[in-house]
């Protein structure tokens, strides 16, 4: 995403790799919508997206009223942090902003735009602090698999997994990635392996059902994802998927690793079992595009995250650290340090 | 399928739910195209199915020749059992088909068109004794998941996995089904959602990476599955995904059941590993019907079976009974034992 002419402009996904176009969007209902229906998605770019939203919010709640502009703003930040219940960077992002209102006695629109782009760079420097810490991990030359996009697509920049990616690359610490398609929206096929073709890193994309089989004939070495909330016991909750990565990784002696930002870790919540799990609209699995492909009359299931317990995670690196096997004390531990904002 | 005025009538698989077309093929190398094509899957399917193709064969060839029939004859049955790598009943078929022609010294077309019919029957009734033997591990009501399609279309009639959930469900001992969708070729979505619909049995599909959390939720209390080939210690060789599965099933004392003829049991293939393993086209897995998904520049690896080591099934349930925890001297006990033809 990014900001011009005064107004968001975000890459519309959904039209990828078919299509790159932009939407410009200029209202904060346009915002939440955007989020709601995946023109953007992936936890720290709903994040950004949702800062840059409070900004176009507070522009107009202003411009309406210089007196009464606090509680139609605070309305609408909860739009905005209502638009995906999963990621917690949408609630992180809004809480960031909310808390910069009560010290505000003119124009909230400068100091929220600033907080946006604030947001924004800092989610890019985190990634590229992430993106050297994974590799540090990685013994290569090998081959990893990944799932979803926690690209530069996701993020701010740069990419959390495709951000460790990126740097082992360059380091010639990762020869190939294996990008599980990721049914029912293929991130994997459609943005991941778009993004990596882009830098040149050689991506071999297989049906979410084949990566088993990929790990039994020994050719992958590390699992790498992403997070959409991380709990305060290090479970981590991530695109539908992921777990049966981490249980088959675990099966295989293969590392399973988890790059997000400190500010996909929720505290607040104790475990991933009390995470609110997105279930979306059962005709994105008895559809493909605009095409119905399951028999008529069949439902779906439709849960598009899941949670993996700490116990099969070997390392969640943030770019306040890296934490291996984690548990509550040592995700307390890596909050709680100090750490240059 | 069918055999209907001296023609091979199938039910050509790739279009439905949307069409319901039968193509009636009359030579061997349209049938041997059909099983490679994909027209019809299904590992018992498929034997019998190039069974009537070597009848069309025998057919064709004693009308060329009265006495030069057999060597083109042995030609086409090469080409049948080529047709696809992986499900051992192809090769069953045509061995049993062999078997019979030194005997044979006028036209073997009738007795090979016996034969097919034969192993066509003796498959449904398979297909019925397996229902009822796999159905009576099952303490009900529960749900159970299936994993592509191993029903009635991909047998001779009533179906292996989904026979065994049509005995259960008929007993008020399965409650709902669910099926993965199983990519590349949605056979979950397309043939066994279409054919619980039409037997009335509840059925929800799920993304192939959402089984893992179904499990987590306690939503699933067994998985039960088909085979396209079972090596003589236990090890089973199915559609992609199914590996996953099985690890994933161990993983949360799920039960994992796997339902095949003695026809798929291939003793001369020690273990999995050893199992020639299908690779198809790329396109599969990088366009979506006509519509390419993936970015340009991506390529893709798309194994279309796996391998479930013997440790990770509980239960292989064939016609001639159950093995439980199977193993080499479990199966060679199976193979050996007497039993009516």
């Amino acid at each position: 995403m990014a900001w011009a002419e005064e107004a968001l402009v975000l890459l519309d996904q959904r039209l990828l790799p078919d299509r790159v176009e932009h939407m410009r969007l200029t209202d904060v209902a346009q915002v939440a919508q955007a989020i709601s229906d995946m023109v953007v998605r992936g936890a720290p770019a709903i994040g950004i997206t949702a800062a840059y939203g409070a900004a176009l919010a507070a522009r107009k709640r202003y411009a309406e009223s210089t007196v009464a502009w606090r509680e139609p703003l605070e309305h609408d930040l909860q739009l905005l942090a209502a638009a995906r219940p999963t990621a917690v960077n949408l609630s992180w992002a809004v809480e960031r902003v909310r808390g910069l209102l009560s010290a505000i006695d003119s124009d909230p629109y400068p100091v929220l735009l600033d907080e946006a782009r604030r947001i924004h760079e800092q989610d890019i420097a985190a990634n590229q602090r992430i993106g050297a810490l994974g590799a540090d991990l990685i013994k290569g030359p090998c081959n990893v698999l990944t799932h979803c996009n926690a690209g530069a697509l996701a993020t701010g920049g740069y990419g959390t997994a495709l951000g460790v990616i990126r740097s082992a690359h360059e380091q010639g610490l990762v020869k190939s990635v294996f990008a599980g398609e990721t049914r029912p929206w293929l991130q994997g096929a459609r943005l991941t392996a778009w993004e990596l073709i882009q830098d040149g890193i050689p991506v071999r994309l297989l049906a979410d059902g084949a990566t088993s089989h990929a790990m039994a004939e020994g050719q992958v070495q590390w699992v790498v994802v992403g997070a959409d909330r991380i709990a305060g016991n290090g479970d981590v909750i991530n695109k539908i998927g992921t777990y049966g990565l981490a249980i088959s990784a675990r099966h295989h002696g293969v590392g399973f690793m988890v790059a997000a930002p400190t500010s996909t870790v929720d505290m607040a919540l104790s475990q991933g079992a009390d995470c609110p799990i997105e279930i979306r609209d059962e005709a994105e699995i008895l559809s493909f595009g605009e095409r119905r492909v399951a028999a008529d009359g069949a439902q779906a299931w439709n849960p598009v995250f899941d949670v993996t317990p700490a116990a099969l995670v070997d390392a969640i690196v943030t770019e306040r650290g890296v934490v291996l096997a984690p548990d509550a004390a040592k995700m307390a531990a890596l909050m709680a340090a100090d750490f240059p904002a």
